[in-house]
């Protein structure tokens, strides 16, 4: 559990992205009803649109978007280099060009600072630079010192404002530089920790023996949020390693690709099986889409390419999530959540 | 008012039209809560995918779509013809290729209304003959007879099942088939009557020269439709000569193409007025859209091609049209429709 301006945040929570300011089909007040109280928003596309000085005018994320729990928003950096043509890190930030109008941007340390302010996140964000997960120790280390001097610049670039700010370790796949990275960011002192490059390309042995080297040396009142991964047994593996947060587009991504989480495996729900199947995605499921619709008719839905299928998809997979993470937090008080875990991943894709 | 197997109907009234099984966007607890109480469905549509025969064996339309109030379905005839690249019109009905995979189909009026009462519509429509409005006389007298032959195979169709059965009047621009097409039918007798082949291109005075000529010539006790026409301003004027029923895609399609209704005439949300604008759609609406957001991130959603601006939107358009019903209902009950339809005229198109 941490605290925010906003409110409370119960942790381990899982964060939807509202990649433009708002999770991709849903109202904020779904989002509320379903039991999320944190969301995502990505700065890179809210800073090329509608700009982060129209929402500080328009009185802050919060109010523009109608959410009135916490926020965190990224820093940018990672959009600005896997989504934008023509890049270029500097010492002194990252320069992109943008992916809708190949306008032309300088993100540094204190720009992304100055974006998130204006959004009046709860949660910052440094800038940091995300290299490939198979770079050199030699540029992994220069990498490294580089998050370092920006996250220096970031925690400098807050001031006084009472935004939340969180440090972001990296250094690939190199324990040492894992340490390095969580030591230098601890010593400048942020409200939280970010887990950041993983889960981009190395395989799960060293995702996972990478976030335990560095959760082990955050200390645990401070939050630890692991970025972008968010499959459930890749959660459950997390948590059992110490991290609180977590933020990732495959619910919500998954159900636009007509993929859904039950409590028996994934199902997919164009598969000719479910063509006359009346029963709900899944029996033991308490959201509106169960309640309410037949996997037949969500199937027709998604064949014919409506709207209606992508809400209703997203809701219960989003629904699936927090209601997942519910189950986490109460099996963690009454400590069975080994016993939680086992039993999920027995229960396994059954399904599909 | 008019009553169905499941509950009655409130006229003057719209329909929302569910081409493939739901109102585009829109769960049907949401079209529930907006004030409807009457849908139409695409039997085309529905007949193409997922198929009648599978609607039957899941229990129905309403079963399939969890939708509890009645249901009007179309005949297919006109979508048959509309979207079907290759078509042709026989004694016995119409040949037409399926516009998704080709395949060939006959559209005979027993086989409109096997699919209708497979789908278990309230009301079911006739399969008649929607000719070019422009078509010549000889045409034009030849279409009627076509229409009031197939009207008479769809009474039979229908025999002794419960599901209501509207005929459609046709006869293009002249009078004279108009009152022929309405005597016939009524000599048939049907719980209803649809007027037909109007709003394809003809002039609004002809439109509305002709729906008058039709409605005067139908039993003030049985419901009359217009098909296919609902502007805001078509419909208070199609009100005036005695119309009960409508159903259009405008609130919809305006909706997911970013514009809207107010009461002070049509929004246009993307344009650049509205950028910085904090104010609602519409001052005066009680919407859950004009209640949560401002104009300004209406707009923003809109520009970033979120699903939830099509959400939003056509919540807020499809508000309007439950609204203004009402209220015209209630004018009419008041005897003071004249002066309603004076101000909403007056309102005009101030925005745009």
């Amino acid at each position: 559990m941490f605290h925010t301006s906003h409110g409370t945040v119960e942790t381990p929570a899982f964060m939807p992205v509202a990649t433009h300011g708002t999770v991709k089909a849903m109202t904020s007040s779904e989002i509320e009803s379903i039991g999320f109280d944190i969301l995502v928003v990505n700065a890179y596309h809210i800073y090329l649109r509608p700009g982060h000085s129209l929402v500080k005018k328009l009185g802050g994320l919060h109010e523009f978007m109608s959410w009135k729990h916490p926020i965190l928003t990224d820093s940018g950096g990672f959009q600005a280099l896997s989504l934008s043509k023509v890049r270029k890190i500097t010492d002194d930030g990252i320069i992109f060009q943008s992916h809708i109008d190949g306008s032309k941007h300088f993100l540094t340390p204190l720009k992304s600072i100055e974006i998130q302010r204006a959004l009046n996140a709860d949660i910052m964000m440094c800038l940091d630079e995300c290299p490939p997960y198979d770079s050199d120790y030699e540029y992994m280390r220069n990498s490294v010192e580089l998050t370092t001097r920006w996250a220096r610049l970031c925690k400098e670039a807050k001031s006084d404002c009472e935004n939340g700010l969180f440090g972001i370790v990296q250094g690939g796949v190199f324990p040492e530089l894992r340490r390095r990275s969580a030591d230098d960011l601890l010593e400048i002192n942020f409200d939280g920790y970010a887990i950041g490059g993983l889960g981009i390309g190395e395989s799960k042995d060293k995702t996972f023996e990478m976030a335990e080297i560095t959760a082990t040396n955050i200390p645990y009142e401070k939050p630890r949020y692991l970025m972008g991964l968010g499959s459930p047994e890749d959660m459950v593996e997390a948590i059992s390693i110490g991290i609180d947060l977590f933020d990732c587009v495959v619910p919500t991504r998954h159900a636009r690709n007509g993929t859904v989480f039950t409590n028996h495996g994934k199902l997919v729900i164009k598969n000719a099986r479910y063509v006359e199947d009346k029963s709900p995605i899944d029996e033991e499921c308490d959201c509106y889409t169960c309640q309410t619709f037949s996997r037949a008719y969500l199937r027709h839905l998604y064949m014919t390419g409506e709207i209606l299928a992508m809400r209703l998809l997203t809701f219960h997979n989003l629904y699936y999530y927090s209601t997942l993470m519910k189950k986490i937090r109460e099996s963690l008080i009454r400590g069975e959540f080994h016993s939680f875990k086992t039993e999920l991943k027995s229960r396994g894709d059954r399904l599909s």
